[in-house]
């Protein structure tokens, strides 16, 4: 049963019958790219959100349908690369409601005009699920990998963490919060901004980036784990309101916002410290928070230290198949 | 309710809103293409199977996704370009047996193999039902659409038809056959051979391409559709096991075969007769059955005239969400 393995596990699977069946060994990076005949790169992603596992009542159709693209763009413009067009597979439930099929369909139109990607059509299909797959391209001359991470390099993130966190308690855990955390942490979830124009303008100056979508411990352990490197992380920024809510349910803001969260869209990368300055002046320009989190150890331990409190941050946190670890 | 509707009446609903929210107009062709910075085309497709639509028991993991891939690649291959590689997001039911899994995946790889196309990985994801969208991109310096026939264009096609019409009547009416049309008929069905290098090697000889993937009649209605013009066709190849199951069924074999079918992936095309010859010794030197069906009319009818008989070619057959029309 694929419900024991986990999704990586699947990952796993499929690349090994790649590596047998067609002598390949797939890149473990998050999207593809093929070098043109102009020596440029293209750059694919493909993503795919479904009503079972990505929706809920409270998010919306129209939400549903912007998250589609955010999710699809973000992890193209991650690797430096501007997403140019997008296109979608729509599986779809013969019962649903012709007016929230047209919702989604809105969200993804605003999504693509927020970032100036052409919505070029798909496929349609008839389900028993909803299940909406993006498939989105660009091309770029230089491909910043996950993987490029250099020992004493910065580790930098945009946005600040802990408010998806709130909103999965909410949602799943139905704790009880005040309606100004709540309606803030859901809408952070359910139309997440994306990093999609930070992300291009900063990518000069980077050795790697990914993007925050299975928690930030996840993606930090990932990093380390894909750059044979470690980290030494001083610094987690929690959004202001995630200590508020912490107080009011007696829970640990950075261990909530380290491990229960996912989907925040915010990007992750290391580079050189000269960059610093580049960085922050572009990050800022944009009005994107911005904070230097860590820095690249050749000792192969992902630590947090802030001084007052040090632990290992381990490998845990939110996965498709398994739910909660 | 979308069953009310059908696919097309969908698919016109998604491109209201784009031209309304995106001030853009799709090509309502079945790939999209952008222009490179090089000048060459991308030629982009996406096509999605879902267990309760495009699944039969009778059919098998393998298959699934060995059609998976034929699907896609077929369509790009119809635009003239080289399909170079796929994606695919897997949305996966947890329920799903781990065998029936690495079935499906060696039946994509093998299919990859096959037509000489890497894949490139893509995205996994939990569902209730299990959904493969397949993504696949090609480049070539000139594009074959579905629009480009001309006045007097003589009408090709690739293979024999009404062994898939077989393969459904036997799957969804439960017609009797004997074992050997049964065996052939639901192989033509589940396993489709597709004629992506046959496509690929007679494209610069054609005025307009599509592959045949919603039934024949369905197909030649939309070709003059979008061509804005006519055509007279007087053939219609029809593999010999047809004839001997429709007399033991009291059937016409040519109602059977340009209506009752779909998911052929064989290929229709429009061209001057001067090129029949260089066509005709591709298509034999590649081992593919090919036929002269028409001829491109101004008049815009569908008309079919062997001689012997004389009839509107109607537009319908299988589709989407209103399953048979």
């Amino acid at each position: 049963m694929l419900s024991e393995l986990g999704e990586r596990k699947v990952i796993e699977i499929i690349h090994n019958i790649i590596e047998k069946r067609l002598d390949f060994k797939p890149d473990f990076d998050d999207s593809v790219f093929v070098k043109l005949p102009s020596s440029d790169y293209l750059v694919l992603h493909t993503d795919v959100l479904n009503e079972s596992t990505d929706f809920v009542e409270e998010m919306g159709f129209y939400n549903f349908g912007w998250k589609a693209v955010i999710s699809n763009l973000s992890d193209v413009a991650c690797k430096g690369a501007k997403p140019l067009g997008i296109l979608f597979s729509f599986s779809i439930p013969n019962k649903i409601n012709l007016d929230n099929f047209e919702k989604m369909v809105k969200g993804i139109c605003d999504a693509c005009k927020e970032n100036d990607v052409i919505y070029l059509g798909g496929d349609t299909s008839s389900s028993n699920e909803l299940s909406i797959a993006g498939f989105t391209f660009g091309i770029t001359k230089r491909i910043v990998k996950r993987k490029g991470a250099k020992v004493g390099d910065l580790v930098g993130v945009t946005g600040k963490f802990g408010l998806n966190s709130i909103a999965y308690e909410i949602l799943f855990k139905k704790i009880k919060s005040d309606e100004t955390i709540k309606d803030l942490s859901l809408a952070n979830l359910f139309k997440p901004k994306g990093r999609i124009k930070e992300a291009l303008m900063i990518s000069s100056f980077l050795n790697c980036c990914m993007d925050i979508s299975d928690g930030l411990a996840i993606s930090l352990n990932q990093l380390c784990e894909l750059n044979g490197l470690g980290a030494k992380i001083f610094n987690i920024p929690i959004h202001e309101k995630v200590y508020e809510f912490c107080e009011m349910n007696n829970l640990d803001p950075l261990e909530l916002s380290l491990y229960k969260g996912g989907e925040e869209y915010e990007i992750l990368f290391c580079f050189e410290e000269k960059y610093l300055e580049d960085i922050r002046n572009i990050l800022t320009s944009l009005g994107c928070e911005f904070n230097v989190i860590g820095k690249v150890t050749k000792e192969k331990k992902l630590i947090y230290d802030d001084g007052k409190r040090s632990f290992i941050i381990e490998n845990r946190g939110w996965e498709h198949f398994k739910k909660w670890l």
